[in-house]
């Protein structure tokens, strides 16, 4: 018998761009189609998608993917869609109602016409003649969210997404653990692949019902406008915000593109509810007194351009802030957004703003992830022979290893850490490494997909260091004329004060292409003059910048 | 009479850089002399130095500065001395024995030479006419910290830099409550300046002491090398780090320049007591068994090119590590730098080595700032008429107001928030902003002071986010031939794929130009090619490269 494939094409480690790849002979089946996003190391990249040349190839070989299975609406699961579906062959496309709605609205906005078609809950799906798959209701920061129990030839597999275990859910949707608790009894289960990205919190996490009261708490009392920022597919924390701007008789506004078009989905498939009147046009928030007015806005990162930092900068074109007013960040910091996310509280403190987040009031934001104990219970009710961190970076992966599985008496055999490319071959005899690929993300940066690479990003760090500086040489009869160099720069050092570098700069390239005589070929010169001015310059005033000569014919 | 100048120059709500001028008539008294650390927009630049216009400015019009007082060794007090003191008059520099030790240091690093006059605490020195000053001891995360009693004639004022109230600091060393205490009895302080870096934490910071038995935990049953990363100014950390080892029978060894410098001085002046034969050169590591060993190293921030760094991605020429060894990160995160800092704990994670960080052991690392409650306590001690939190972000200082000052029932003119560059004039009556003066930070880039401005920075952004495209214009006989024109560019696409864009800008250049006809100015000319080009990238592909016309005359 053959074995199963599995593999992660966003990168295992990485806790975004999700999409993974499971191929029983010459059938895939895909999970979720995130995006990625950029690091320090990669400025000016707005979004990474994954690497799918893996799933190309297999296709090239004569390969079929039966279908694709979204399990929640966050882009990090289904952001990829809108850049990955028309570089791929059609295939059908599962999702609850909710994500169904989420994945079209991103498709729409990049005018890809594709339809998702909405599963119930436990709904048996046969994909060719290999698969099957049924959704299952689990809770997570987003309504709707889904894990999903795959059927292959070679055993079952619980691929457990992104979740918490919330027994008080904002929509009364619990996650369904019956069904979890009878696939573990059956014991039949071959693999659970779990989210552990909170795997270093031991407490259960509290509900998300808990941060309603606690919003309710800090809305109250207020003498101005309230303006409240949060994940914009948050739509429990909006409904608990709106459900607290009708006990305090605030009209809702929401501002901000995310969250407005998050909303006007959810309203049409009632996955929130607003009560008549309640909710006001933010063109006309200049008819109703501040003190009655509350503002849900986009930009609870602190995202340069967001709704939220023009306002808080006084760039807002509608919503303008006064030391009346306050703002409460319903939502945490994402690792790496430290600076703008505390530039933007730390502004409104500065401007005598009164500012509330998570830090000063843990109550107003809940993890939508589950804890160590909460992953530790749902690998107890399962009981698959093999078990699989995803969705968190390496070090959640080792210590779910050391925490979560080892004490449930796993051995090292039966815990998958992949590495980040490995293809893994699965049956019931065990997990090995079938292959190593290399994944290399595509970047999206501005209009441009995949057109910065490894080479441009590393210029882009190199010149955000230090700047560049071009030669200019040009060249009669064969002959460089060195009396008509030019050197010009940027970003090296302010250009008024920069004439004796610049003369420096010229006298040494002289004395280079003097060594190096008549004959030296152009890229010759090119290259040693790029060395060996940046030693010399590295030596002077110990930095590097990029070093650009060109040589023009004329 | 007169009224008491104070200003913050490196700018009130950073916390770093401080900097802090006192003065009264033509008499200046200075606080410290500290760097800042460069954020996210600002590449390249290695640190901030003060901005002492205001004080050169005042010196010129005939002021002295009488002093200069050091609180604590920690290189955002002190690290500005070899950059700030040659550009300054001379004048006496006070501090206790460490902070006088690390501060010659620094200095000695770039060949400056100066004495720092060391002081008992509450020795009471004489500044010019009107200062009067005294140490006093208190506990921080560096031994031999200091707060500051000053006399001046409008009143005492107590600088309460960087602390925690340790009731079992791991020397013995306590805050001199006594001295703190006799303040506010007498009941005549002016002005307390508070440090309220940590107001957002409501629990008594733990003791410095609790950290040694949880690292001894953390040390014991390691099969292979321990590794412990720290802070290389925390000798009461490495003083337990090194009794730990001292239990375990393992052999310390110091890797790191800032680590071994700063031992080196710690064990001269006894503020570090190892015992004969326990330490060992880095040079000998190879004769010693893992299990035998420590190692103290420094990069606990995951900096680029620290030591630790080096041996995380196998790059250090001494130290190597494999999976029988144990890592053990005895430092938090400092805010901003959660990106190396995480990644550097991924890898190792990734590579199957054991890492424990205070994200999952909370009690390997305690901080050296004083929570809500011991500024509370202060507060309540000193009883100062005016209060001002400092050695904050704007975030803090509105904290400390609200939770610190205000439920002790000061009112808000009592409660000092100057904004950065504001000049206060104090006395008993009041406190008033006497002048705004806007403070813009010395950047050190390289071997480069102060090269390094706005204009530069803001250059380089704009490179790093969409690169440079240089369009070159040679000009013939006063007339610009088009046909020779050139375009080179990096950091923008790669550019064996550019060739289209390249071409569309020589088209639009063509354009642009005839637009402009031949009489257009060489100014005019480069500066619509910027604007329209940039414009007409945008649109297409989203992207705002920094656009430099060259016309180049032959």
């Amino acid at each position: 018998m053959s074995k199963l494939k599995f593999l992660a094409l966003g990168g295992m480690g990485k806790v975004t761009q999700n999409l993974y790849l499971y191929q029983y002979e010459q059938e895939i089946l895909l999970i979720d189609c995130g995006i990625g996003f950029p690091d320090l190391y990669m400025p000016g990249v707005d979004a990474l998608i994954p690497d799918v040349t893996y799933l190309l190839n297999q296709v090239e070989a004569g390969a079929k993917i039966v279908g694709m299975v979204l399990s929640h609406g966050h882009d990090d699961h289904i952001g990829s869609l809108p850049y990955l579906l028309p570089t791929l062959p059609d295939f059908p496309i599962y999702a609850s109602t909710l994500t169904a709605q989420f994945a079209h609205d991103r498709l729409l906005d990049k005018k890809v016409d594709k339809e998702i078609q909405v599963l119930e809950d436990r709904q048996v799906v046969e994909l060719g003649q290999f698969f099957k798959f049924q959704l299952l209701a689990i809770t997570h920061s987003v309504p709707d969210s889904k894990h999903i129990l795959l059927e292959t030839p070679v055993g079952k597999i619980y691929h457990g997404s992104d979740f918490k275990l919330d027994k008080t859910p904002v929509d009364g949707r619990l996650s369904d653990m019956d069904f979890i608790q009878e696939i573990g009894e059956k014991g039949d289960l071959l693999l659970a692949n779990l989210d552990c990205l909170r795997v270093e919190r031991e407490q259960w996490t509290p509900s998300e019902s808990t941060v309603g009261p606690a919003l309710f708490r800090e809305m109250e009392n207020v003498s101005g406008k309230i303006l409240v920022t949060l994940m914009s597919s948050h739509l429990h924390r909006i409904q608990q915000t709106v459900d607290a701007c009708e006990r305090l008789g605030r009209k809702v506004v929401f501002v901000g593109r995310s969250v407005e078009q998050n909303v006007k989905t959810a309203l049409q498939i009632k996955n929130l509810t607003i009560p008549k009147g309640l909710m006001l046009d933010k063109k006309k928030m200049s008819q109703v007194p501040d003190n009655k007015l509350c503002i849900i806005i986009a930009g609870s990162q602190g995202q340069e351009g967001s709704s939220l930092v023009r306002v808080v900068y006084g760039d807002h074109q509608i919503v303008q802030i006064n030391n009346q007013d306050k703002v409460i960040f319903s939502a945490d910091v994402i690792p790496g957004n430290e600076v703008p996310y505390y530039s933007a509280i730390d502004q409104l403190a500065a401007d005598g703003i009164e500012v509330v987040y998570p830090d000063i009031r843990p109550d107003i934001h809940r993890s939508g992830h589950a804890s160590r104990v909460e992953q530790e219970l749902m690998l107890k009710l399962l009981k698959p022979k093999f078990v699989m961190p995803i969705g968190g970076a390496d070090r959640h992966r080792a210590l779910f290893k050391k925490t979560v599985a080892q004490p449930l008496d796993y051995q090292d055999w039966q815990i998958l850490l992949p590495k980040s490319g490995d293809v893994l071959n699965i049956d019931q005899k065990g997990v090995s490494v079938a292959q190593q690929i290399s994944l290399m993300a595509t970047t999206i940066d501005g209009l441009g997909i995949g057109d910065v690479g490894p080479i441009v990003l590393s210029d882009r760090l190199n010149l955000s260091k230090a700047g560049i500086i071009v030669i200019l040489l040009p060249r009669f009869n064969k002959k460089i004329d060195f009396t008509k160099m030019q050197v010009v720069s940027r970003g090296f050092v302010f250009m008024k004060e920069a004439d004796e570098v610049i003369n420096y700069i010229k006298k040494e390239t002289l004395v280079i292409a003097k060594d190096l005589g008549n004959n030296v070929k152009d890229e010759e010169l090119k290259h040693r003059l790029e060395k060996r001015l940046a030693r010399r310059l590295f030596k002077i005033i110990r930095r590097e910048p990029i070093i650009l000569p060109v040589i023009w014919d004329f």
